[in-house]
C-alpha cells in the first residue's frame, strides 16, 4: 500500500506549527488545497501574530495545545490525516532549560506517535535537523544521511539538542515497525525567511546581523573566515514538508539544504546587499572555550537523497531568500 | 578544589544496584571500608538473590527505590557521598519497552543528577556504554573516546540505547557546568562474571553458551566468523568504579574494556575449554535484515585514556574471567 497522502482534500496538522516553519507551511497546504489546517502551539515560543497572515481562511484552525501533555494532542489530533511535527525547543532554550527541552523533544515526540497511532493518523512528517550529525570541527565535509553524529566537544545543549533529535527520529522508525506507522523524517538545515524568529543560534545571527545594519552598525560574525553554513529558505522547507505526505515513501530520513553552503562573511556581505547597504561585516573571534555553540567546521548538507526519495530540491538562492527576509524586516519594522 | 572521593569510610548509593556491575561493586566498595553501601534497585530486572553473597554485612542497605521518580530517589540517597548511576534498559528491553526504556535511561538519570544534587553528594560516577559509538558495519577500528555514534543500519532499539546513553552523558556533563557535580562517565564494554544475567544481547549470548554446553549442545554464534566482542570482566568493572570515585578528576568519559577483543568463534572457544568440553562452537547465519542487534565490525575499545584518567587498566584476561564465570554458573546449577 502506498504512503502517499495527497494534500488537497485533506486534513493536516502542524504540532508546534505557530512560529517560522509552521506558518510557512500553512500558507502552502492550504494554498494547495487542504481540507483544514489545525495549528498547534502552546504559544511558549512562537510570536502571536504568527499566523496573522492567514487569518480568515476557514480552513485553519490555531489551537493551544502542548505537546507534554498526551491527551490534550490525542483530543487535538481526532480526524487528522497528516501530522507534520515541529515541537522542539533548540540549543540556546535547551541551554535555559534542559529538563523542559527533554520534555518537549522526547516525551513530546513520544506523546506525537502514540497520538497519531490512536486517533489513525495516515501519515507523519517528523522536523529533524542536521543536528543529528553533531557540532565541532569534526563535522566538515559533505554530510550525508549516513553521517554519524559528533559529540566530542559540543556544548552540552548543543548535544542534547542533537541526541534528542536522533531519539525523536528513531521513535519514529520504532513506530514504523510496530505500529505500521508511516513517518518520513525532515532533517532541516539553518532554515530561514519571512516570520524568523531568534530561538535558533544561527537564525538569530540573521535578525541579529538586520538590527545592526538599520541602527547604521557593522554586522559581525563571531568565529572564523573560513566556516560555513548552510541556510535553507522556509519556503523551500514548506514544499519538503507537503512533498513528503505526498511522497510514496515512508521510514525514510533525508537532509533538506538550500542550494549552497556559504562563508558566515559571504553571507553577511550578501545580507548587506539585501539591505542596500555599504557597511563591511566585521569578524569578531570566538569565545574562550567556543561558548555554547561550538565553532563547526566547513561543510555542505548534501541534499541529493531528498531529491532521489521526494522529488524535492532547493529553488530559492541565499540572495533571493535574503531579499525576501529583509523585505519582512523592514515592512514589520515600519 | 579535588574531587576525590575516598571509598574508605565514605557512604555510597548504586542505583540500580542489584544485577551484575551493582554486587560486584558493592562488594569491592564494603571490601575497601566504605562506611555504608545502600544499594538501589526496582527489582523489575535484578535477580532477588544478587546480593546474597552480601547480606550480613550491617554496612550493606538494600532499599526498593524506582528512579523514575524523583521525590523516592531523593530520600533514598541522603546522607549519600557517591553515587553510582547503574539504572537502565539495555537493547533487549529497550526493544519491548521504548517507553520505560526512556523513562528509565533519560528521566531517570535527570532524577538522578538532580536527587544527587540537592543531597549534596560529593560524586556521581555514571555508567555509559561503548553503545555511544553506536551499531552496524561502520562501527569498526580502534574505538576512541572521541569516535562519533553510528546509527545507519541499527535497529531502533540499539539506536534509542546508545542515544539514551549519549543523553545521560551530556546530562552530566551540563550538571557539571550549571550546579558544579562532579560526574565521570565510565563507558562499559560488554561487562560479564559472576551473577550474569541474560539481559544485555552480548552477555545472554555466554547465557546461552554455557546452558547449550551444560545440556551437550554444541554453543553457537549467530553471525559472520570475523566479527568480534570486546568484554570486559565485572571485577574490573567494579575496580574502575571505585576509581572513578578516588580519582581526582570529573568531567571525564573514558572507555573500559577488556584486556583485548575477541572473534565470537574464539570467545565460544575458550568457554568451551573453561567449561572442559571438546565440543565444537557452531555458526549460524544471521537473519534477514540483521535482526535487533546489528551485526558489528571488527573493533577494540580503546582503554588507554582510562590508565591515564583514572589510573586503571584490566587484570583479568577472557580465558581466566571465562573460568570464573563457568565456576559460578557450575556452584548455582548445582
Amino acid at each position: 500500500m502506498t504512503a502517499a497522502l495527497q494534500v488537497e482534500g485533506s486534513r493536516f496538522a502542524i504540532v508546534g506549527g505557530a512560529s517560522l516553519v509552521g506558518t510557512a507551511t500553512a500558507e502552502l497546504l492550504l494554498a494547495r488545497g487542504a481540507a483544514e489546517v489545525r495549528v498547534l502551539d502552546n504559544f511558549a515560543f512562537a510570536a502571536e501574530d504568527g499566523l496573522a497572515h492567514l487569518r480568515g481562511d476557514p480552513r485553519l484552525r490555531v489551537e493551544r495545545c502542548d505537546v507534554r501533555y498526551l491527551p490534550e494532542l490525542q483530543r487535538a489530533l481526532e480526524g487528522i490525516d497528516g501530522v507534520l511535527h515541529l515541537a522542539a525547543l533548540m540549543t540556546i532554550s535547551m541551554h535555559q532549560n534542559p529538563w523542559l527541552g527533554i520534555d518537549v523533544n522526547v516525551r513530546g515526540t513520544q506523546n506525537m506517535l502514540e497520538a497519531a497511532r490512536v486517533t489513525g493518523a495516515r501519515k507523519v512528517v517528523f522536523a529533524s535537523s542536521n543536528a543529528v550529525y553533531g557540532y565541532g570541527p569534526q563535522v566538515a565535509g559533505d554530510l550525508v544521511e549516513t553521517t554519524p553524529f559528533h559529540a566530542a566537544g559540543a556544548s552540552p545543549a548543543s548535544a542534547l539538542y542533537g541526541a534528542s533529535k536522533i531519539i525523536g527520529e528513531q521513535l519514529c522508525r520504532d513506530a514504523v515497525r510496530r505500529h505500521g506507522l508511516r513517518c518520513v523524517t525532515l532533517r532541516y538545515s539553518t532554515v530561514y525567511g519571512e516570520r524568523q524568529h531568534g530561538r535558533a543560534a544561527n537564525s538569530a545571527f540573521l535578525v541579529e546581523a538586520l538590527e545592526r545594519i538599520d541602527k547604521g552598525q557593522r554586522p559581525r560574525h563571531v568565529g572564523s573566515a573560513t566556516e560555513t553554513r548552510h541556510y535553507v529558505y522556509v519556503g523551500d522547507v514548506a514544499r519538503a514538508n507537503a512533498l513528503a505526505f505526498e511522497a510514496p515513501s515512508a521510514d525514510v530520513a533525508v537532509n533538506i539544504s538550500g542550494p549552497a553552503p556559504a562563508p558566515m562573511l559571504e553571507v553577511l556581505k550578501l545580507l548587506l546587499a539585501a539591505a542596500g547597504s555599504d557597511l563591511e561585516p566585521e569578524l569578531v573571534p570566538p569565545p574562550e572555550g567556543g561558548g555554547l555553540l561550538a565553532v563547526g567546521g566547513s561543510f555542505t548538507i548534501d541534499h541529493r537523497q531528498a531529491a532521489e526519495v521526494l522529488g524535492w530540491r532547493p529553488e530559492v538562492d541565499l540572495p533571493e531568500g535574503l531579499r525576501r527576509l529583509v523585505a519582512w524586516h523592514r515592512a514589520r519594522s515600519r
